[in-house]
């Protein structure tokens, strides 16, 4: 488990390559919500969500003669797109191994930033067995998503800035919101919190049929999802917790909200309306559990990480359909 | 003409209360525009646009027995809802006197942000003479949009900021493009960048048809745009240049760029894929200046000031779909 002296590290390595991003809040948002909502906007972060603290952070933890030997990640979404750009600034190989059919727009923007992206058939071919033989062949050296020390203290960083700037905006008691995949982020920040600002907590927000983390919360144990695919969210959907992140959210969080597609989307119109800020539907299920779920928020205040903003056109049309319902 | 001193006093009146907005980039945009593009994102500002600093460096300059009374603002849009906000916020009346066809959401926006809103018929009643009578009988201050120099001020601290962040960015050399209707943002930050930053240089840019300011400045004259309506800008549709804006622009500022309204359009639409924020098309021409236009722009990097995200979810939709193009 990183330690906060891990956090703080991370932090040093992060400084003058990853975005400090604001803290926003609209009056039209708090009065939805019954209470004062503040947003941290990693949307705006480097390549469009989080992920790229977390693969900043390991990339630059490796050893340097390792490192220049490149890195390699499994990935049709933000991790691979912070993988990449981790690395192209590092100035080493990335290997990212996608599926062929994950959106052109994804693969374009991770050969955009340097990857070499390598396809493989989701029906046919073993990708894990694709990237063991990548790895050993050229000496890669695998970044996970989210069960990586350095990846978690690389996203705890988002949780150092939620402590200060909670501060300068006098929020003293608040619940703190992570859109949660496989953990890294939620992980993260509840550790930053934990140490900083324990009156601020951490509480995981998942799609409703993919709410693994919110019930092994429940029930003490790593719960897994009966599906991997059917929800808007895509960004956050993971079989089970991680094995690294579920000990520190079962320790360090409180519990998890659950909220529909629907209320993604509705959240995602009113970013758009009142915060000016763009969100796929997988980084806005903080904010709507914020303004859908209060009853479930208990603190004065409720402080949102909407956590990326990698959208298609067609999805972000109808999210904001819903402002005419 | 307002003083650096002047910006700097309006500075310090600011802090807390208005956001220091962030400075984006994304390697996509630098490779469209075939150089470093950074983008200093107003539309982040309280009530999604600039106005809000100049709005509240005039409010708080007021001496305070004349700012008791309360304010007075003609205006439909961005201009409205930051003297609203800042007259709340000072716990002082504002009156907003609108036109009764203004877009039902800006009215509500306005009420919303507690002013008192006067609706007047275009076609029958004279603004002027409503907002004269009910300043006279209330004792209500006027705040002009731009020929204020509490206002210019309010808005120069925009520029003090780019200073700062272009520094941080190792930026040198840069023309800092401004989306200009009569001048008040474009002035302002002409100053600031003047005293602190001489190797920026402030340019506006404005909208086809409505290139005023452009105009004036080759002319040497305040010329006249000839229409005052027809285009998607409708925040920066003025139609001359302001007295005291015109002369602050001819002493600091490069020359104008005009763009097209379906340059804006595409301008919305890649800051929305590359940049997760919301710009309106009159907040976006600077940044299809640096985008389409880049041969009339010398220097090494550029900046582009996007002014507001207040737009019609039709309006952004339209947009968007010019990434199908």
């Amino acid at each position: 488990m990183p330690t906060i002296a891990d956090i703080d590290a991370a932090a040093l390595r992060l400084q003058g390559h990853v975005r400090r991003t604001p803290l926003l809040s609209s009056p039209f948002l708090d009065e939805i919500a019954g209470r004062r909502v503040f947003v941290k906007a990693e949307c705006l972060q480097h390549t469009g969500s989080f992920k790229f603290r977390g693969a900043w952070s390991a990339v630059s933890a490796l050893d340097p003669a390792l490192r220049a030997k490149g890195v390699i990640a499994f990935s049709s979404g933000n991790h691979a797109q912070g993988v990449a750009l981790a690395a192209k600034q590092h100035g080493i190989p990335a290997v990212i191994v996608m599926p062929a059919d994950a959106p052109r727009l994804k693969i374009a923007n991770t050969h955009a930033f340097g990857a070499e992206v390598v396809l493989y058939d989701r029906a046919t071919e073993d990708r894990d067995a694709i990237g063991a033989h990548l790895a050993s062949e050229r000496g890669l050296t695998l970044i996970k998503p989210f069960d990586n020390e350095m990846v978690i203290a690389g996203q705890a960083t988002a949780g150092l800035e939620i402590s200060e700037q909670a501060a300068e905006n006098g929020v003293t008691d608040a619940d703190v919101l992570v859109c949660c995949g496989g953990g890294g982020l939620t992980s993260g920040i509840a550790l930053a919190l934990d140490a900083r600002s324990p009156n601020l907590r951490a509480r995981p927000v998942e799609p409703a049929g993919f709410d693994d983390v919110t019930r092994s919360l429940l029930s003490g144990k790593a719960e897994r999802n009966t599906s991997l695919s059917g929800s808007l969210c895509d960004a956050i959907i993971t079989p089970t917790p991680g094995q690294i992140t579920l000990p520190i959210m079962q320790h360090h969080c409180g519990a998890g909200i659950v909220v529909t597609d629907e209320e993604a989307l509705r959240a995602i119109a009113l970013a758009w309306l009142r915060l000016k800020i763009v969100l796929e539907p997988g980084g806005a299920v903080s904010l709507a559990a914020a303004l859908f779920h209060g009853e479930q928020i208990t603190s004065r205040d409720v402080i949102c990480v909407v956590s990326g903003g990698n959208v298609d056109p067609d999805i972000f049309i109808r999210a904001l359909a819903t402002l005419a319902e």
